[in-house]
């Protein structure tokens, strides 16, 4: 019966995978690939028809799996460590010791551990510091190459040690961000397992396969699968490639059921599901959930812009604070100094969003302790978004969102009598907030999940849905002021784009450094070695019209690899480090203004030449589109370039990073 | 205060605004948008740089607030209709009369509704028969122009009117995928108010457009408003646009409180909310859960092969059932003959399910009851997926899966003891049939929604995993196996992909009928009453290297409007119906296999020479480029076609068209 099943038409083991396939992208404009395929015999032929098959699902599953319980393993981990080490802290200085002696220890305690959070960023990787997801997003724009070094293992260290220290020293800094860099470089490192390398080779599945890090990172930092990756959906801003879909489900179940396990042993918090009653919200009471949501979208921007201020006025005017050790000192030394007498400030943030979620009179704190608690949180963590530090804001503003919804929530009660539930205010303003700072939807099916709750679904999704329209009519979300503040490259630009209207010829380079298709073994050794570091160069008739591709070392293959000269050549291009020929094709352009190949020599030299066959089928345009399509162009195909043809001949080059510098130079 | 926040990263009103953003689509290969440009003047230069602000928001934000209210209102009242037509007929026939007499009454008024149902279908639209949601799965791949007909006004009325007579006849038809259709249709006509015309003009948009309105008909028909969302995700299944997320957010969210309004009335059945409690369900019982979700997987695929089966054989072999009326009447007949003895059978489908779902014992049926429903309806359910009357299937597979699953715990609740609950059992079943029927990950966050209950997502969610893992190693969604049966046009090929590799230059027309850069008056007048359904033209030059497009009418406006034969030509253009232009483009081809504008003329006419601007960049690919890049450019970038370029020369051309139907031919 079951193979009466498979006939006529057949599947493809798993969803979504009849869509954009493995392997089409390396097809397209596939020089980007070579990094890979350095030192062996170079392709004749292109690989063709290489389509999703339950062969790449041998690979895919179990590296989607693994990624997910690797992840979720490291981050519950570090995530232990963290608990373990404020706890202790808190246990000398408050339990065993008590007054000054105490509070001696428990600030100059708290200064050293951020104090060896910062080092270890300064020692190990700078890019450990901050969120992490600005740079997750850069890479998920199509940038893996630009940011390659914040996918290395010292960064991991860095951001594992760090957070750890950072949290453990009393910071209000988040760890969602770290989670998701974490999870990505463990997703990179997966990647370079030796059955996992044909996955890795393939451009648009190393997309996909950091957006299921993203969303593996986020869901085992809040126990959320759904909201995740809809949360990474969100995050690629452009379009989204919907195979990612079931691959982000499966490793976020993985990963789920790791936290799972954890979060069931009584070492850590964990989220608490709420139980409001079917009664708690009534629809009269929507306007004030609107009310709260627009509220909370202002103070969204307004916290966003204050991180943004912050890191300019200390950049500028705080010089003496530049050095990085003397910045966090001061930082963690006023965190210290406030927390020891007040153990409200030094709660965990999930007991305390436990606490103003909860449907009942609160236990643990008054309203007016929200209220000094906020007063004291917010200029904090808007500090601590800029420190050198790895550290997150998601967190904080789920709590400072659940601290006003609370408030506004028992004012109303106060007001409005017994009919307003607080608890239920908390949760939408915790939702609202987050939306505000990160301008996500699915901030409200992060909520749903964390609460356990969906049957109050229409408070929460209008109140987002107000935030985020409010605060972005004020300025960006977090993530994307960050990508400006620290000059990441990013796609979809978010620096103004006046320029698009501009023609390519106006931005494209216009000497291109060829090879002619008839071409002497001597004009391909000159070119080879006059540009050691080019990847691969477009091959041009007599009359310049573009007809290919070829690789640099498909063309040392062609004039053999026996003469001195080819050995020198192959030699020099290995000690390359590995994913710089992607940045090396082409950047010593006008270095060359003539085209390479004299004409008047190849007539003596006919019995010798070479036909050159290209490789590979380059992205072409003509040189009167304007930037605005060719950028278009590049989010949706993600070519590393493009040439420009105009009349039939070759006449320009167009690399990504030219349009992005050319808006950059513009917008900011 | 406010301006503050404003400087100096401006926001953009919207979130995901910043991606893809309005009229780049129309700027790329921007042919295609001519269709609502023709009778006015052309435009000269190119309009660049029309990215999206907040003018384009003052239209996006009624547009699709409106297009929530509309559509949920108007799938609201069908669905009341239905309600009140089914319950009249049960009353008149079971209340008021008995017996015998009742027994005609039931059976034939229900043979008559299902003939009205698809007499209106033949009447007024074919398009409105079955579920809809292939059709708009097409429509979605950029197949806009080609199903023109499924959007038209008299589809609306049929898919209503023949959707309330099906249901009201007692047909076990669902409702999801003709709220879908309907919507869609809603979408397009409230596009068409002038106000929103310049929405409508932009290719990007209208698609999303178009996935707004799949996710309010999918989310008024169940309340599911992130699951809709999540559906329509998977629904486009090779890319989604981002910024299409807030858009249908808000359309879903307008729509969800029509619903919200109309479903507290006590007219129509509700989904009730579950009310498992956290010991229900204990990690040993997962690998239950997982048996349960691969066999869900195992009867989706059956389901999928019933229905592809019973289609063909009823095509084949029972060719005296060719008749619609004979066909439908012997159904609906055969439904109401065993409708009537068993007040199971007659139960709607919402009630059912609420019942199968309870955490209690049941109280409407007993388990042979169910037992029973599902052996009687299965086959039903199979042959009315192909009937030509409308009706979809999801809400059939979800009573199934119930219904098995509810067995399935019942069984074990006997077996393993009063630590089963088989109603958690009846909604993991349901959510992994349908998911098994429609390979959708997305059933399981509709079943949350359905439940009110996100708590025991673990189960649920590897159980719909496992179950479209399991059936798409067998075939194809149901959808899928719809578009190929009914031929549908469908980009992401799901007809086997084995001519992939092929070259461009195997595919393409050879004859392009190009305009030269200089041409005379007579010779541009030749052209456009030689081709007078050609919308534009590539113009080449010389050498024909490929210089740009440009569009007839500006080739009219530049040979004068007061002549008569221009006069001649532009009305009658005037007369080929909207829409037609896109598919006119280049149809007749192969006519001439000589260049139009012969050379020897041209010398002796030089003064009265015109040079050509081209308007258009189109979009230019090498003739070594293999199918499957191409195919993918195609679907990333969707133009109508594109130019073959060989040796700086315009060589062919390909269309969308070419593809698919190269595609078909092959597969099936």
């Amino acid at each position: 019966m079951l193979s009466w099943l498979r006939s006529p038409l057949r599947g493809r083991g798993l969803p979504g995978f009849d869509g954009i396939r493995k392997s089409r992208w390396s097809q397209l404009f596939g020089v980007d690939d070579d990094s890979e395929g350095k030192g062996h015999q170079p392709k004749l032929q292109m690989t063709c028809g290489v389509h999703g098959t339950t062969a790449d699902l041998s690979r895919l599953v179990p590296y989607m799996t693994l990624l997910g319980i690797l992840a979720a393993s490291f981050i519950s981990i570090v995530d232990i460590f963290t608990h373990v080490i404020f706890e202790a802290r808190k246990r000398v200085s408050v339990d065993i010791t008590h007054g000054a002696v105490g509070y001696v220890i428990y600030v100059s305690s708290g200064v050293l551990l951020c104090l060896l959070s910062t080092f270890v960023c300064q020692q190990w990787s700078k890019e450990a510091e901050g969120s992490g997801l600005p740079q997750m997003k850069s890479i998920m724009s199509g940038f893996h190459d630009k940011l390659s070094n914040s996918l290395a293992v010292e960064a991991l260290a860095a951001k594992a040690v760090g957070l750890i220290c950072a949290i453990g020293g009393g910071l209000p800094v988040g760890w969602e961000g770290p989670n998701v860099h974490m999870s990505c470089i463990i997703a990179e490192y997966l990647s370079r397992i030796p059955y996992f390398h044909s996955l890795r080779q393939d451009k648009a599945l190393r997309l996909q396969m950091m957006a299921c890090a993203c969303t593996v990172g986020l869901a085992s930092s809040f126990g959320t699968p759904i909201g995740a990756v809809l949360y990474a959906l969100e995050s690629t801003s452009s379009f989204y490639l919907v195979p990612t879909f079931w691959k982000s489900v499966l490793a976020t179940i993985s990963g789920a059921m790791v936290f799972d396990i954890w979060y069931k042993t009584p070492v850590a918090e964990a989220f608490e599901n709420t139980t409001f009653g079917p009664d708690d919200y009534r629809k009269n009471q929507l306007i004030l959930f609107c009310l709260l949501g627009s509220f909370m979208g202002i103070v969204g921007a307004f916290f966003v812009k204050c991180t943004h201020e912050v890191y300019q006025f200390r950049k500028r005017r705080l010089t003496y604070l530049s050095n990085r050790f003397v910045l966090v000192g001061v930082v963690a030394l006023a965190s210290g100094l406030t927390q020891y007498n007040n153990e409200l400030l030094r709660i965990d943030p999930r007991k305390a969003i436990n606490e103003l979620f909860s449907s009942n009179a609160m236990q643990l704190m008054t309203y007016s302790d929200v209220m000094f608690l906020l007063l004291v949180k917010f200029p904090l963590i808007a500090v601590c978004v800029g420190l050198p530090i790895p550290g997150g804001v998601f967190i904080s503003s789920f709590l400072m969102g659940a601290g006003c919804g609370r408030l506004y929530g028992e004012f109303l009660r106060t007001v409005l009598g017994p009919s307003i539930v607080p608890g239920l205010y908390a949760v939408v303003g915790a939702a609202s907030l987050a939306a505000g700072v990160t301008r996500a939807l699915s901030c409200s099916v992060l909520i749903f999940e964390v609460t356990g709750q969906i049957s109050h679904m229409m408070p929460i999704l209008v109140a987002v849905l107000l935030s985020v329209t409010v605060a972005n009519s004020f300025n960006q979300s977090l993530y994307d002021t960050l990508i400006v503040m620290k000059n990441l490259p990013y796609m979809p630009n978010i620096r103004g784009d006046v320029f698009l209207s501009q023609r390519v010829s106006e931005v494209m380079i216009k000497d291109v450094v060829t090879v002619k298709e008839r071409s002497s073994p001597e004009e391909i050794g000159t070119l080879l070695i006059e540009y050691p570091t080019f990847s691969s160069f477009p091959v041009v008739s007599e009359r310049r019209s573009l007809l290919g591709v070829i690789r640099a070392s498909q063309l040392r293959f062609l004039i053999g690899g026996s003469s001195a000269t080819a050995e020198k050549l192959h030699s020099g291009a290995d000690e390359l480090p590995e994913g710089s020929f992607q940045d090396e094709t082409f950047r010593n352009q006008k270095i060359s203004p003539r085209p390479v190949g004299v004409e008047g020599k190849s007539n003596e030299k006919k019995s010798r030449e070479i036909l050159i066959v290209p490789e590979l089928s380059p992205l072409e345009v003509g040189d009167n589109m304007s930037v605005g399509q060719l950028h278009n162009m590049f989010v949706m195909l993600m070519p590393t370039h493009a040439f420009v043809v105009s009349r039939g001949e070759l006449v320009g080059l167009v690399r990504r990073g030219d349009i992005i510098q050319n808006v950059v130079d513009v917008g900011s």
